[in-house]
């Protein structure tokens, strides 16, 4: 159906994703609180309530970037617990209480079948794999209830077209992300971030039944601060630095450099609402923003290879020293990591309703 | 949740099932006519014709024993076309037409990866890959409207305890199956089918709308042939010839052949009929018999290393001589394949309903 974006966040081996998201589990941990109250408060059960007898329901639940878990299953099972909970406080027992299915998606070269292996076997919920981009459709019509979506709506279906083309403004020489970047870069990916983000919710509109949820948890950059000052975007531009020091050493070659550009754009609180609002289909119910704790320099370095290194060695190519480079970030981190502030950085949380047709 | 049965109709390289299974692609060929006449004449759409244009719907579709493609998108789209086509012939059309999700089901040991990617991009449907064992639930109540599953029921969820057991009459010494066994073995498989079907049954029933359909196809056994004198029995039987060749020859311990039995059952008709009967759960709307052709020895043997090459390997070790195994097994077959008559042995069609309450 769709296309599907060339980057997501995984590694492998000692890199993997799996093994490296304790940074991103925190998070989990603490979205987990915000979770359960948008689901005591905000979650509309009279569909279920009022339900007959003779008809089995089933609630459904999407997380959308799940890649190979672990954190998708302890994120699902939150859920799951939290929406348990709330039929039971409306009355509902035994029999009456829906079934649970819930629909792990990523891109089609997501390892599902360690996920499918990594299954949690107490579980509660009848589990399903959904292989492909966000940016499309993935469900039939009118049949999610709950979506979630942790880490993953801030990555583009690709880096802006502009910024690797030489004869645009936006053209992003010696860099590979926006954040120090031309005022054109930025707008260009600016856009790129807008153009997905109405995909992503122009698709999930259709997707989620009148009244349900979407939960949105992703990286995002305070109101006052300037992207050039957001935590991730800093060391993102480490990243491209340490690219530029191999390139001036030969290593690799500084055009390889120059189309290198990360997909990912980090919004402000008001750039989401204003795509949510202008998109119209859904009604923001709850904002927050969960304060970044500061990594130390080893483990950021580790986060930031496990995120990137696939995407990394496609754009570089097998032979790529992904050592040399991960070393020489730990390095620069030590250097400047006074500079680093975490307080401009928050995870953003969105909680968006789906409106009712009138 | 449920165990998951240890053996599966695949090997890997080149003898995937994916790369061997035009024996089995021909069947499916055979049934896409039974299976369309099914869906023609049996399937119920008041649910879908009736539903206000208000609320979306989706008719969800399982096939059960998928393995990786692409036999499993053949019958899916033929399944498809046939539901569609229905609609449309009661008039409905565009938006009224529900959409389509497709569970590829297997146990988790599948490989769904190689599943995800070779997804036609021209479906008409939303894919989702479920792992599990289908002897349990793998699905909310009431969630399916069209269960499919082809050559897959008859394989158990495991060789029975008694054939493996040295006290009990029913012990398998010197054979692989129960073709030319006692007719306590017989009975040991026969039991351990009617188990799994039942189980089977009753998982089915709980997740399949009333009204909603089932199409089984199955190897099986024609009414009045003998156990062992079916065709695919007697293939079975030489495969355990083969390898007390090779225990006699030093080559592997003949402990090792007794302690290995295939899990697979093909009934006749009549058990087939009997075990839904008693279940109670289904009506049978249609039976029909696929027959057989007669396949080249070459062939034969090829598609039963497929089939077969996992769990030999698995039994056998990772040393185990393979290539050994089915030379001699392809020299058998050329030397006997006079003896093997294909008017024994059918691929039995069998399409049921599930029950209203009433």
């Amino acid at each position: 159906m769709a296309d599907e974006p060339a980057f997501r966040m995984s590694g492998s081996g000692n890199y993997s994703y799996s093994k490296n998201s304790g940074y991103q589990r925190n998070i989990i941990e603490a979205a987990k609180e915000l979770i359960s109250k948008a689901i005591s408060e905000k979650l509309e059960t009279s569909n279920f309530a009022s339900s007959s007898s003779n008809s089995s329901k089933t609630f459904r639940i999407a997380d959308l970037g799940c890649s190979e878990g672990p954190n998708t299953f302890l994120a699902v099972q939150n859920i799951v617990d939290a929406v348990e909970l709330k039929f039971k406080h409306h009355g509902l027992v035994g029999s009456q209480l829906p079934d649970f299915q819930v629909f792990f998606s990523d891109i089609s070269s997501n390892d599902f079948n360690k996920l499918f292996i990594s299954l949690p076997p107490e579980r509660k919920y009848y589990a399903t794999g959904v292989p492909g981009s966000f940016h499309g459709r993935l469900f039939p019509g009118a049949s999610l209830h709950f979506v979630h979506s942790s880490y993953s709506v801030q990555i583009l279906s690709r880096a802006p077209k502009e910024v690797e083309d030489k004869n645009s403004l936006a053209w992003n020489k010696g860099r590979i992300h926006y954040g120090n970047a031309s005022n054109e870069t930025f707008k260009a990916y600016e856009a790129q971030f807008l153009k997905d983000m109405e995909s992503f919710l122009n698709a999930r509109a259709h997707e989620v039944v009148h009244g349900g949820l979407v939960a949105l948890l992703l990286p995002g950059c305070p109101n006052e601060t300037p992207h050039s000052e957001l935590f991730f975007n800093k060391a993102t531009e480490l990243i491209g630095t340490c690219l530029m020091d191999m390139a001036k050493k030969g290593i690799i070659s500084e055009e390889k450099v120059d189309s290198f550009n990360i997909p990912t754009f980090n919004p402000s609180m008001q750039q989401l609402e204003a795509v949510v609002k202008r998109n119209g289909c859904f009604s923001i119910e709850m904002v927050d923003a969960i304060p970044q704790k500061k990594p130390q320099p080893k483990a950021l370095s580790s986060t930031m290879r496990s995120g990137m290194e696939g995407m990394t060695k496609k754009h570089f190519g097998d032979e790529f020293d992904l050592d040399m480079l991960f070393d020489l970030l730990s390095k620069k981190f030590e250097e400047s990591f006074s500079n680093f502030d975490p307080e401009k950085a928050v995870t953003q949380f969105v909680l968006l309703k789906r409106k009712d047709r009138n």
